[in-house]
């Protein structure tokens, strides 16, 4: 969707005629720019020189102290700052793989996390999985059989499906001894009683790496994110040449958070997007006559029999709106096909109510 | 220098009754607190959410608009916006490079590069050089019997030296056809009439990628820095998946240093800091006695004969000051024990003036 050239200032691109469900992005309106703009001010006031120098290559004490108290299952010795959760896995995907090393990735998963693998020249290979999401033995059995260095999944309210690992298969997989990189990113947007336990916090740490994101909770632009791990890794991460030379990959930014997060700003927005969010998931999924999602940002839409999501996306486009095919989200593009992601950050509720009904109009009548 | 398991605020560590010179770190009461605050505030105020949200892979056009027209010799087309200088350096050996191939450095140069090109399984070679620096038709000729990927160096006020490549190596140089990147990191830092034209000028951006860095004049911690290159290289850069996904490397921080360039704070900022670090300049060199760069950061001091500077190390940090060896500039540390680097930002005058004497006392007497 990026359209490189011309240089804009935003990856949006507003097509007109178009309520567009493809755009896993904000509601520009719920972006926190007065709270973001008072905790910057206040941090150089408090902090003064220490938020513009070279930073501490793991992150800056302030904010990794605030973070450790927030999580409650990660100590400062296992977090190490990010310029978010993409990032994170490039520097993972840099430190543990070399080529033609085999990652296996969740069926569905995070589109986006495929390239950011095969960038490192990382081989795809899909996770045995059905309705419930992943299947944990067979997923054990393929990762000892290939020799797979690592797993790939988002378990919590994960992206396209919305949905959520059961906790039964959780204990199952992190019993396996299959090394896991758990994207970690929906946690915080739960619309009802909370999220179920990361796999990072029932493997005590051990063989999980978490990837934390302020991208959903506070604001994309800012590149920040986090990584816990075993203190081992996190030590070759603070190694690495740029990380030590750059004092840490965005320090100026991670101190504002740390004041955005000491303040009580991000639990008060936190709370507000929760609120938001879950009106933007009732409308559409209500809409839709669908069930809704426990969290999260997605809509994962099963078609009518026999109806092609590639297919149906012009049909969708000319009647006004417009999704992600499913194909998009396994590697390979293996599957997919009777499904679509529809995203409601980006649209108000009443544009999400619009354009289920132009998307109920697209589809053949029943 | 940096300290893991304790988790600090910032890379730099006071160690009490030394004056040091190793830390090539910006003199703390010369980072712009004020105007950084306020362009942070504006920026808010005047694009509202597309501060926040995810922003265009290259970076977000009012950065790019602003500084290509500062540079004056890039186009938007060939400019890349980065994370800082040394992520720059980690992007293209990342996207250039594989396990076993060739760098050239020069000799001396930026002893923190030598990892962040080791980090990909680079093998380092030392470029020939001499004492005014790198010896073009030399340094062309192993390249090419080695296939070397790139020459890297800091031409223009370099780490550790201070000096300047001459002009006429310059243009021998960059007429050779030696793919080359050049550090830049020091330019806007002169203290005479100006800077020598950047390699990637006088090559007309052919055959040249340039590294930026808003580091030394605006403020480390940002972690901002651009890339110049030809345009089908800054394609490659923005389709990375860590890029893509994240919507440019630091949106946000990108964004504030617009407002920052094009409301003539940077302008003003950077002319403050030459007339300061002039001063700095002329303190050190003036109490050592030895001539000043015409730029940059450090002074690269030739010990008296049969000295050696890691033996000397001890004995000055005994007398209350320090420095960094100058094997530590050589890859393989195949030179530089005749030298240390001193650095003259991160001390006042008075303190440059007392460490300097300190260093006397620490020298065999003459």
């Amino acid at each position: 969707m990026t359209r490189f050239g011309a240089v804009t200032i935003v990856q949006f691109e507003h097509r007109p005629g178009i309520l567009d469900l493809g755009w896993g992005h904000p509601l520009p309106s719920l972006l926190p720019l007065g709270a973001w703009s008072g905790a910057g001010a206040e941090t150089l006031e408090t902090y003064g020189w220490q938020a513009l120098t070279y930073g501490h290559p793991t992150g800056p004490a302030p904010l990794i102290d605030w973070l450790c108290a927030h999580v409650g299952d990660a100590t400062p010795g296992q977090t190490f700052v990010t310029a978010g959760a993409s990032h994170g896995l490039a520097l993972l995907t840099q430190l543990l793989t070399g080529p033609g090393d085999v990652v296996l990735v969740d069926s569905p998963t995070y589109h986006l996390a495929f390239q950011i693998l095969t960038d490192h020249g990382v081989r795809l290979v899909p996770a045995p999985a059905d309705e419930d999401g992943l299947r944990p033995a067979e997923t054990a059995a393929l990762a000892r059989s290939l020799g797979a260095v690592f797993l790939y999944l988002v378990p919590t309210f994960g992206n396209p499906t919305g949905r959520s690992l059961p906790l039964e298969r959780r204990r199952e997989l992190v019993s396996l001894g299959v090394p896991i990189v758990e994207d970690d990113t929906y946690r915080e947007l739960y619309y009802g009683d909370g999220a179920p336990p990361a796999l990072w916090h029932l493997a005590n740490g051990h063989g999980v790496v978490r990837l934390g994101s302020f991208a959903k909770t506070v604001a994309p632009g800012l590149r920040l994110g986090w990584i816990n791990a075993a203190p081992s890794l996190i030590d070759r991460l603070a190694r690495l040449g740029y990380v030590h030379s750059g004092g840490g990959v965005n320090h100026s930014t991670a101190m504002t958070m740390a004041t955005f997060g000491t303040s009580g700003a991000y639990e008060r927005h936190v709370a507000r997007l929760r609120d938001r969010y879950r009106e933007h998931r009732d409308a559409l999924t209500g809409a839709l006559g669908v069930p809704a999602p426990d969290g999260g940002w997605f809509v994962w839409l099963r078609l009518p029999a026999g109806l092609d999501a590639e297919a149906l996306l012009p049909r969708a486009e000319r009647h006004g709106t417009s999704f992600v095919p499913g194909p998009a989200f396994y590697a390979g593009r293996g599957g997919g096909s009777d499904h679509v992601r529809l995203s409601f950050s980006h649209l108000a509720p009443a544009d999400l109510i619009e354009a289920a009904g132009r998307l109920r109009a697209a589809l053949p009548a029943e």
